[in-house]
């Protein structure tokens, strides 16, 4: 027996993508249902970041996860595992990024009824995600210290289409030459607007920040 | 004055890619100019082990490298300020990718006659640049220790089109969860051929090894 839901999400359809994300995030409206769309690297910690964000949010709202990967099921189980809510697999037959029509078929999977905030955790992956609106209320990227400071020189859509991006891994700074100022400056100069959230998900620094931003969201949202 | 070459590449116009790759590397072979194909996630560390790789190669082959970004130059501007070999940077215009005739379209702009090696690095990024041959004779990837052991399993085809994975910053092990034999099991799972070199770049651990391999692929090639 399967540990999780595993679902194989088909290749969209729809030519309109930025009108089907519209309707998608229209239909979230009225149900009350927020969707928080995570992106980053392979490897800069979102799923950690997800559990121990979830672990402070779930006595508070419910909070269902939806772990996007070209193959495994590890994350949707490690979440589930983890945090006990629920959590599933969506598997993109080899593509790079989910749009809004997949995303739908996600959250069609989903116990949606009840639940206030949906989290999508992308294909990691810097580039192709930040070119398709997926219906979310709010991006989010993750960028880790061992990544560099200089990444947002070098993929500017990703970080100009976040509303917020958390930087994850700063138990490891005196290991990297890694500048915290230069950074910010960086995401700033792309996104003037981005909140920044120097975080490590292995020991929970800095989380709590992170998690009163995303339940502050989900509050706007419901209201 | 620019630094370095900027060329924006165009993209491509060719349906069948896999015909124009093999067609690239026939006129590579008359040439007798060995064309690398390095791949990776954002932040790995391509560049810095171009560099200590180019250093220990440039006395006895010459080297030329393209590097392509979605937007910037400091990798360009890194390695020929690091290595003195000529080195030019490739806008891609956003493409998450780079295909042969965008990979011909750099090869254009470097001088030929007379090289032995010429590196491409490609786009950070594990899904995309996967999918598409570049034309090249070889493709090797780099996988960092803080990304995780797991990668494999969930970047299968990077992993299984790789001749080989070089593990960087082996340096920061003691700080991250990352088995290195559960890693090489997991990329030979997904391709039992390829070789694996464990490497520190900052320091040069390792890197003789694979410039080593690197110098036996382009002679074998020039035969």
């Amino acid at each position: 027996m399967e540990k999780v839901k595993v679902i194989e999400i088909k290749r969209s359809v729809f030519a309109d993508n930025d009108k089907d994300a519209d309707n998608l995030r229209a239909e979230l409206k009225e149900k009350g249902v927020f969707l928080l769309n995570l992106m980053s690297s392979p490897g800069s910690g979102k799923t950690t970041t997800l559990i121990q964000t979830i672990n402070r949010l779930k006595d508070k709202i419910r909070v269902a996860v939806m772990e996007a990967d070209i193959d495994s099921d590890v994350d949707a189980i490690k979440i589930k595992e983890a945090t006990g809510i629920e959590s599933i697999q969506l598997h993109t037959g080899g593509m790079c990024h989910l749009d809004a029509a997949m995303t739908r078929q996600g959250l069609d999977n989903l116990s949606l009824a009840g639940t206030d905030l949906a989290i999508l955790e992308n294909v990691g992956n810097l580039v192709c995600p930040a070119e398709f609106d997926t219906g979310s209320c709010r991006n989010a990227m993750i960028l880790s210290v061992p990544e560099g400071h200089d990444k947002p020189l070098k993929y500017p859509l990703m970080f100009s289409i976040c509303d917020v991006v958390v930087i994850n891994k700063i138990d490891v700074m005196p290991y990297f030459d890694f500048d915290m100022e230069k950074c910010k400056e960086y995401i700033h100069m792309r996104n003037p607007k981005a909140k920044v959230i120097p975080i490590c998900a292995k020991t929970g620094e800095g989380v709590d920040e992170f998690a009163a931003w995303l339940l502050a969201e989900v509050e706007k949202w419901k209201k």
